[in-house]
């Protein structure tokens, strides 16, 4: 299929259309986990999950049996600049990685039952150099926002969307730096493991970056600062907005495409919870920003979505927990 | 079969003889996670999970594939003192309730693909009353740890004990601090709800059932202030160390069932990982003394095993990507 929007304007008009939760699903699921078999409130977390997981599915009772996974891949002019310990090669390695079931993500995504698939976008002609000026050209941004929703599978009941890209914690800093304000060396981090030397090379791009593209309407801030899988993932989250399948938002790169949707539209990330929180500093900050506490912090700094895939253990638990528990009344247990 | 020991000093000999981990599987995993697709460290937590999981099983690269869930439930003889918000009567309507799969942990371990059993132990006869004297004879103690050893399965590659016991978060706080000290009120918590009446209750009673019991070694302090579900599980996890069978520790109460071990012999729990914070405030002060720390903290306080079970996923999801995924070799990707 192609996708529903052919211009930025478009993307737009959709992000502002996008769908709230079933009020009644949402309202049966409250009513249901009062009743179930355990004092209120001893399921902590798992309790609201699933009450606002049932609330984008529509039903009070929902099940949770097609997790889908999307790795988008990219590459970034900005590398050439020496902001990563690896060199840009190793995103096209990855990626053939990712297809023959060698990476973590593949492990994560077979380990909680999810349909995981890579999208390599255009890695032989990297984003340009955004020091330069912009790293991609609007019909570009629009061509990986529409890669990244025509992606999703409709018929999924949750998304997860990861990135391997070589050089993509700078264009997220920047992203960041961008949308939020503050120095770039409070959004700069060691990503995959650069030394002081390098960190001090990426902040000074990030610098170079904000000066060279000084537009900051979130969606250009994409476009000049971004790389092609940070677009598709932010297509993608909207889609499943779209389609009011949740997602499950990732570390510091995919949440900074979601921070890009969240300061395009309001409640643009209603349907997303936050998996996990990164050892990349920056990813606290940005998640705190959004409002989004993380449901795991176990010092992952990967990307290639494991850190919400893993998280995916967590929300089939709660629904899990939700759907199938007797009630009091169903058990014969004393209410207290 | 019968238990491996018939009175107190026996199983305190099986505590000191438990194996530790395999040295040649533990270097082997660390020398194959310095070789997997992902920059060093990367997946954080999960990597020194992996390792030291695959210590305990006694090889490089283990599977995750049989854990066991066992639920033991007990009646405590305190409960006449008011110390739930729940009558006693609900561990054996819970019980019927595992039985016929309709509570939380029944949802948890079919999630997470856990053989689940439940073990009432006489539950008509409930412990005597800790601020009368004793709860347990040493006979019962030997009995209930004996049903705890038992119930394991020697063939499961993962543990996870859980409790049912109206009155047991009462029993808990009197263990605790009765092996690390400090004030009955640093140690009582709402348990299942108590309003601030109950909690007053509960803290009083601690204290009065460590005047009445003044032995403070570990294995008497669980005699004269446990109940048969915390012997049981104390029971089950020691032998789940002499099969070197990785433990995931649940709440509060669980917790204090392995402080006996860990205060009856040296690294008693070296196999066990703490799987999450429990909203009952002592048990992060118990994690603490044992130094555990928590992999998930979602605000459960619902005892069963629950938050254990929970994190069997975070568990299985190190395991996968540690054994399952490609070397930099294998995946011919360049390694930094």
């Amino acid at each position: 299929m192609s996708a529903a929007f052919a211009t930025l304007s478009e993307f737009r008009a959709l992000l502002a259309a996008a769908p709230g939760p079933d009020a009644a699903a949402l309202q049966g699921a409250r009513d249901r986990n009062g009743q179930l078999t355990k004092p209120p409130g001893a399921l902590g977390r798992l309790e609201d999950l699933a009450i606002w997981y049932a609330g984008w599915r529509g039903t009070a009772r929902p099940g949770l049996d097609k997790p889908q996974v999307i790795i988008f891949a990219g590459n970034h002019g900005v590398t050439a600049r020496g902001v990563s310990a690896f060199p840009a090669e190793v995103t096209v390695q990855m990626v053939a990685n990712f297809q023959a079931g060698g990476a973590a993500i593949n492990q994560l995504s077979r380990a909680f039952g999810a349909e995981m698939s890579v999208q390599a976008l255009d890695l032989d002609r990297p984003t340009a150099d955004f020091t330069q000026g912009p790293a991609m050209t609007e019909a570009e941004l629009v061509a990986a926002l529409a890669a990244g929703w025509q992606a999703v599978n409709p018929a999924a009941d949750l998304l997860v969307v990861g990135e391997m890209g070589i050089g993509n914690t700078t264009a997220a800093a920047a992203i960041a730096c961008a949308l939020f304000g503050g120095t770039p060396g409070e959004w700069t981090g060691r990503g995959t493991g650069v030394d002081d030397y390098g960190l001090a090379i990426k902040t000074q791009v990030v610098a170079e970056g904000l000066a060279a593209n000084p537009d900051r309407d979130p969606l250009q801030v994409l476009r000049c600062l971004g790389g092609r899988e940070i677009a598709a993932m932010a297509g993608a989250m909207a889609r499943a907005r779209a389609e009011r399948i949740p997602v499950i938002l990732d570390g510091f790169i995919c949440t900074a495409a979601a921070a890009v949707l969240a300061q395009a539209c309001d409640g643009a990330l209603d349907h997303c919870v936050a998996g996990h929180a990164s050892a990349e500093a920056a990813h606290r900050t940005l998640l705190s920003k959004l409002g989004k506490q993380p449901l795991l912090e176990l010092g992952l700094r990967l990307g290639e979505g494991s850190g919400a895939a893993l998280a995916i253990g967590v929300l089939k638990g709660a629904v899990a927990c939700h759907s199938g528990m007797a009630t009091f009344a169903e058990a014969g247990v004393a209410a207290g």
